[in-house]
């Protein structure tokens, strides 16, 4: 892709109250645009990055049997009184007389369609998924994509014959969030949390310790303990309730994922059941999985910046490799254009961005540095003379200069 | 994919009110589930169809240099007051104090952006489309997929700094449609139609002759003329205006695209303007072209079926190749496993859809015929002791008896 055609640019203007880090740096990067508070529109450098994000989390989701499927955002009132969820806060309603609540959730849905199909103990166990777009009306919107009233959401709903089956899958659907999360490059410490209305048990949160988290979270620095603050009764300083030997640390973090086992509560309202092998009809038990792609966007921006600009991790980066070429010297950009078809070769044509913009150097690398691609690649007068080719990684300050054979061997080390 | 594992069965019941044959079909064979008038689920085997539909309209879009992006469907009160499309019967309004739109459309959203990055005549001209949910408050929606509350929409804006070039890309743009439209097995008629508020010149619309379409049009027999009746001086049996030969005909009509050319009504609204090459401001020209994955899926159904169910064409297919097991020798199911094994080497195996369950033959050969898959291949005890598969295509009437080598080289040939 050449530079010079993207839709976006880079851009120092940012909306009057913008003060989320994330947020300013993709708007700045010509990553997202913002329609207003907590409503985001996706450019094509920002889209690339959600679809590699979803690409991941749909291996993962595929890989525990998991099916994908797609419900509406137009969800009646009567199956949200039916579950006795209609007068909830965050519901955004519409139609004639509020006939819809916007979905912010899909049990009900799901509970709904899985009647349909789920009659006898030979259907079960079954999962479903979705990447689809919800809407919450948060008063506060102020995270940028942390915190959206409509963001993207990946939410999986698992159906089994008893509890049993049911924790070993809650089981599976961690450690797939695990996979997930591993090759986002995201550290995240699996959380015991509030119940809320679907268990007494606790459930568990994926949270990022980053300042920039609306959560806050207590963590052993010596095991895997970790609590939402929420349900806590430990202190920062304490010591490890579980390990008893690690000291108990507070900070803020970022909840990515979540996983809750519902019980029956769904199944009884909708008339879920099935037939064991006996006869007998019994409620369906089911689990409710949640991992959000926008909030990973916005949480990857927050671990992954410094004061220049965004640093993306390779396997999420819009593009792997990118090029710039220095200077309008004829010659020079010749020898670029050759570069562009030798890394085009390597990464695919969708997988390098070339930047042949008449434009100074200074605002060619800054703007390299803001979109923040792994692989920079100049090529200059200087290069030109050299028969090489300058090639730095983002997350590293000094670049070096290499040959065709150097700069593949350093690059698939990587 | 076994089938026993499938979420969705086919069902013989349908949603009270379900009058549309594409929704009773899709909703038969498990494709769908209604949710409320007009909103449907997309369920696993639907989605599938959808994701190819999909896919051949993204490439054809990325074809003529169009760029990906994703914008909201909370759309605030300001941009529609900004181009006075707020008091539209169409709009689902939400928020405390109906403070936003549903998006429906989003030429506002998308003129409000481009103001950002359009500048100068160098950034001309620009293509940018989405695939995405639009909402529309249809006072009918009977139509099953044809007409929904919530369906799935692309659509694509163009900039220019003249109508000459609008005019170029227009042409384009309906050479594109016609690809899309032809690898979907889809025969449309380019229509001539309303301008509305847009501009006085035709519009124009891709119309399939179906008779549960919604629109009439009158066309010649002859030549390539068409016009959406409700802007039509002839009648049926004139002779063709254009041709002077034909006689013209009419027929129901279902719309799967349309084509506008937006002139400057938008880019004044929103302050889109361009410095030309004489430092000139000036309003950029735009284009503004639709068509719906959704609806396209609901024609095929319209389109493509017979009695016994729906008979897709191999481009949106859920699955490429039906294995069916009948039977429940053990041998004959050692054999099918085998064959399951080739199939899924020759299609890879998210194409095979393989039927092991334990039914009737004649409930897995009626649901063969409702899901429509394209090749049917049957393994039983006859088949075992000929030493060949039995191969059928869904569109033709007899199967054939077939080894590996004769079968491929049937699949092949289509």
């Amino acid at each position: 892709m050449k530079q010079s055609e993207l839709f976006s640019k880079t851009t120092k203007n940012l909306p009057e109250g913008e003060t989320a880090k994330n947020a300013q740096l993709l708007i700045k990067g010509g990553f997202v645009n913002k329609s207003s508070a907590g409503v985001y529109s996706l450019l094509p450098l920002g889209l690339r990055v959600l679809n590699k994000i979803n690409a991941i989390i749909r291996e993962e989701m595929n890989a525990i049997g998991a099916e994908e499927l797609l419900m509406p955002s137009l969800i009646q009132k009567k199956y949200w009184e039916q579950s006795g969820r209609w007068n909830t806060d965050v519901i955004y309603k519409t139609g004639q007389g509020s006939d819809y609540g916007l979905g912010w959730t899909h049990e009900e849905v799901i509970s709904a369609i899985a009647a349909h199909f789920i009659n006898s103990y030979k259907d079960l166990p079954k999962a479903v998924y979705q990447i689809q777009t919800k809407f919450r009306a948060e008063p506060r919107a102020q995270a940028g994509l942390l915190r959206g009233r409509e963001f993207l959401m990946k939410d999986l709903y698992s159906f089994h014959a008893d509890e049993k089956d049911l924790n070993a899958y809650y089981q599976k659907v961690i450690k797939a969030y695990k996979k997930i999360l591993d090759r986002l490059c995201l550290k995240a410490r699996l959380t015991e949390a509030g119940g809320g209305a679907f268990t007494k048990e606790f459930t568990h949160e994926f949270q990022v310790l980053n300042p920039a988290g609306e959560d806050t979270v207590l963590y052993c620095d010596s095991c895997d303990w970790a609590q939402n603050k929420e349900i806590s009764k430990m202190e920062h300083g304490n010591k490890c309730p579980d390990c008893k030997k690690g000291s108990v640390k507070m900070e803020r973090g970022i909840e990515v994922a979540n996983v809750f086992k519902l019980g029956t509560k769904y199944s009884e309202a909708f008339n879920l059941n099935y037939l064991d092998k006996n006869g007998k009809k019994n409620s369906v038990v089911m689990g409710s999985y949640g991992i959000g792609p926008t909030r990973l966007m916005g949480t990857l921006v927050e671990e992954y910046h410094d004061e220049k600009g965004i640093i993306w991790p390779d396997a999420v980066a819009p593009y792997k490799a990118h090029l710039v070429l220095l200077g309008e010297d004829k010659k020079v950009k010749k020898e670029a254009d050759e570069v562009y078809k030798i890394l085009v070769r390597h990464f695919g044509e969708s997988e390098v961005l070339y930047d042949e913009r008449k434009a100074s150097a200074g605002e060619k690398l800054n703007d390299a540095d803001l979109l923040g691609i792994p692989w920079r690649t100049i090529v200059s007068d200087k290069t030109v003379k050299m028969k090489k080719v300058e090639l730095k990684r983002r997350s590293e300050k000094e670049p070096k200069f290499v040959n065709e054979k150097q700069y593949f061997k350093l690059i698939n080390k990587k």
